[in-house]
C-alpha cells in the first residue's frame, strides 16, 4: 500500500483520457488567452463566439426573480421543467413522451454518467464507435466500466453494425450511440437504427441480460437540409435518451440537460427511482433552481440552424476548392476533414502557428482527420480561409 | 448474471441510505404540498422560508448579463470566483489561502464526492461520527468506499477521539469532520482539532499511508455568541476543506461550493490536478457560468446570523420551559432536542399529526433525538410552540 497522494482511480482517469492531454496542450499553448485574441481563429470547442441573444439572457434573468419563498430551495426535477422538456421532445422524436419519465440533469454529462451507473456495475462493458465524444472514456472509467471501441465505417462514418455485433460479450451492458454525431456530422438513418435494435435485442436474449442503449443526442435539433432526425429510442425501448441544452442554446456553461425514458420501456419506474438515487449520491446532479425555472422559456429558443447551414456550406465549399477532402455534415456544428498529411497532430500544430485553432483527429482516436467547429462567426471563417489554403499548400512538394 | 434492470451499485445506494427512506416518507405523506400549507410548521430541511433578498436576486440577475461572448461558455473554476472565495475564507479561517488552491464545485456535495474519489479507492475506509449528515453514506457507497461510523460522545456530542483512533485500520484513508455540526450544532474547540490532527498524523505514519481529513464546513460562518470558528485545516495540513454557499446564502438549490486546499499541504498540485480530472469525469461538477460570475457579489452576502441566534434563543428557552431537554447550538441552524420518548420516529409522527414537521434522530442514526431546522420564520416558531407543548404532554401519563 504505497503512499500516493492521489487514488489509483484518479490516476487511471488522468492517464487514459485524451481530453486531459488536450487540456494540458491548450493550457500550455496559452489557449485561454489566445482564443480571445482577434488575430486567432478559434474552431476548437462548441463554445459561443457571439454575445448571447437577449431572449436567452432575459429567460435566465426572469427565472432568477423569485415567485415564492422556495424559489432557490433544493430542487430535484421540477414538474414544469419536465413537462416543457417532454412537450418539446414530442416534436423532435416521434413518441408520446410524458413528463414523469424525464429527470433533469446537470447537462448531458450528468445524464450520461448517471445512466451508466444506474444500469452497469464495475467490470461491465460499454461499447461505442470511433470517433467518439472525447469524454466517453473518462466517464466510463470513472464509473468503473470497461470501454470497448469499434471503428465506424470509413469514409462514410456510418455505424459498423457487424463490428458492434462482434465485440458484444456476456459483460456488455451498454451501447452508446451519438447521432447526430460529433465529430463526423453523420445522422444515422432509420434502417441502421432498426438493424441495431434487432442486433441488441438478439444479443440481450442470448446473454439473458438486457443491453441498454444510451442515446447521446444533444444535437438532435441541429440537422440540415430539412432532414428528419430519428432517435434510437424509436426503435429500441431500452434506450436512455440523454439530452443537453448546451448545443441548441449554445450555452454549454449553464449545465442543463435531462434523461428521458421512452414510453415503450418496461421497468421504467424501477430505473427512474434508481436514477434519482444515483443522481443524489453522485453529487446532486440536478440543474440549479434558476435553470429549472427557465426550461419552459428556453425550450422556445434555438441557435439559428439555417445560418449554421450557411456557414457549413461556405466552409465546405471553400475547403473542397482548395483541395481538402471533407464530407458535408448532415447535422451538429462540426466539420471533420481529412488531414492533408497522415500526421494530423503535426498539421494541427502548423495551423496553430498560423493562428488557426482546430482539434486533431487523434483526440477522437481517429488519426488522419481534424475537427473544425462551426460556432465561430462567418467573419472568422472567411478570415481563416487563406490560412487553411497556405497550410495545405505547405504540405505539398514545392516546384510542382 | 441475473437480468436485473438496474445495477447492483444503484440498489446498494438505494438500500443503505436513510435519506431514501426520508424522501419516500415525505413524498408519501404529501410533504411537498404540506410544506406550502400555512397550517403546517415546516422544520425539516435547511430550505428558505422567506423570499430571497433583493441583494441576492440582483447578484444573480447581474451575473446573467453577458459581458463578453464567452460568458455562457464552458467554465471550470473561474479565476475571479476563486479569488473572491480565497479572500473571504481568509477572514473565516486564519490561513493565507490563495486562489490557485480553490476549485469551484456544484455545492458542497460536488466538493465532497470528488474529494473522496481523488484520494480513496474502492475498499478504502472513510470514518465519520454519528450523528452525521445523512448523505455521507450515500456518497461513500457511490464512491465504493466503506463507511466506518463512530458515535459522538453523548450528551455533549463532542468528537470521541478514542473511538476514532480505535477504528483506524491500514485501509483508513479519510476522516470526515463536520464543524459546526449538523445536526448537533456543536463547534469543535481547537484543542479537540489539534488532538485529532496528532492522532491522524500518528496513524498515517503507522500506516505508511496518509489519512486525509475532509472538513465539511458549510456552516463555518454561522456561529453564535461571537464565537470564533476553527477549521481542522488550521491544525492538519492534509485537509480537504469543502464549502457550500447554500447555507450562508440560504439558497441550496443554486449549487455553488468549492474545495480549498490549505497552503500547508504538500503535493497540492498533484491533488488539484487529479481533482479537476475527477470533477470532469464524474459529470462536469463545476458550478454553472452564472453562479461563477456571481461569486464576488455573493461573498458579500449572508443570512442574518444575529436574527438566527434570536430564533435559537426563543426556541431553546421555550422548549426547555416546556420540559424538553435541548442543548443550545453553538452554530448551524439546527436544534437537536432529546425525544421525550425513546421512539423518536413515533414522536415525530405525532408532531406531524399536529402539523409540525421535524426529522427523527434515526435519520441521523441517533435514535432518541429529533432535528428542528431554524430557517423557519419567527412567526412559524411562535405558532408551533403550543403543538410542541401538547405533543410533550401527550407522552406523559395522565392524572399526575
Amino acid at each position: 500500500m504505497p503512499d500516493q497522494p492521489v487514488s489509483d482511480r484518479s490516476r487511471r482517469i488522468q492517464d487514459v483520457t485524451p481530453f486531459r492531454k488536450l487540456f494540458a496542450f491548450l493550457r500550455h499553448s496559452g489557449y485561454d488567452k489566445r482564443r480571445l485574441d482577434p488575430e486567432v481563429f478559434d474552431f476548437t470547442f462548441g463554445d459561443p463566439h457571439e454575445m448571447a441573444t437577449s431572449e436567452y439572457v432575459e429567460a435566465l434573468r426572469d427565472a432568477a426573480l423569485p415567485q415564492d419563498e422556495l424559489w432557490f430551495a433544493y430542487k430535484q426535477s421540477e414538474l414544469a421543467a419536465q413537462e416543457a422538456a417532454a412537450g418539446a421532445l414530442r416534436k423532435v422524436v416521434d413518441l408520446p413522451w410524458t413528463a414523469d419519465r424525464f429527470r433533469m440533469s446537470t447537462g448531458g454529462f450528468g445524464a450520461i454518467t448517471v445512466s451508466m451507473k444506474v444500469v452497469a456495475d464495475p467490470g461491465d462493458e460499454v461499447v461505442y464507435s470511433l470517433p467518439p465524444w472525447f469524454l466517453y472514456e473518462a466517464l466510463a472509467v470513472e464509473a468503473g466500466l470497461v470501454p470497448i471501441k469499434v471503428n465506424a465505417l470509413q469514409p462514410s462514418f456510418d455505424l459498423d453494425l457487424e463490428a458492434i455485433a462482434a465485440v458484444i460479450t456476456p459483460r456488455t451492458r451498454i451501447v452508446i450511440v451519438n447521432s447526430p454525431n460529433n465529430p463526423t456530422g453523420r445522422v444515422y438513418p432509420p434502417e441502421t437504427l432498426r438493424a441495431l435494435a434487432d442486433l441488441l435485442e438478439e444479443a440481450s436474449a442470448r446473454n439473458g441480460r438486457r443491453i441498454y442503449l444510451i442515446s447521446d443526442e444533444p444535437y438532435n435539433r441541429i440537422v440540415f437540409d430539412g432532414a428528419t432526425f430519428h432517435s434510437p429510442a424509436e426503435f429500441y425501448p431500452w434506450t436512455l435518451l440523454c439530452y443537453s441544452y448546451g448545443k441548441t442554446l449554445l450555452a454549454p456553461g449553464q449545465r442543463l440537460g435531462y434523461l428521458a425514458i421512452p414510453p415503450t420501456m418496461p421497468d421504467a419506474d424501477q430505473l427512474l427511482e434508481a436514477f434519482e438515487s444515483v443522481q443524489i449520491a453522485a453529487g446532486w446532479l440536478f440543474p440549479n433552481a434558476v435553470m429549472q425555472h427557465a426550461v419552459p422559456r428556453l425550450e422556445e429558443l434555438s441557435i439559428d440552424v439555417a445560418h449554421l447551414q450557411t456557414k457549413r456550406d461556405r466552409f465546405v465549399t471553400a475547403l473542397r476548392e482548395m483541395g481538402y477532402t471533407v464530407a458535408s455534415p448532415e447535422g451538429t456544428f462540426y466539420l471533420f476533414p481529412e488531414s492533408p498529411i497522415p500526421d494530423d497532430e503535426g498539421f494541427v500544430a502548423d495551423l496553430a502557428q498560423r493562428g488557426v485553432l482546430v482539434m486533431p483527429g487523434t483526440l477522437f482516436e481517429t488519426p488522419g482527420y481534424f475537427r473544425i467547429c462551426l460556432t465561430a462567426t462567418m467573419a472568422t471563417i472567411e478570415a481563416s480561409l487563406p490560412h487553411f489554403e497556405e497550410a495545405l499548400r505547405s504540405t505539398k512538394p514545392t516546384g510542382t
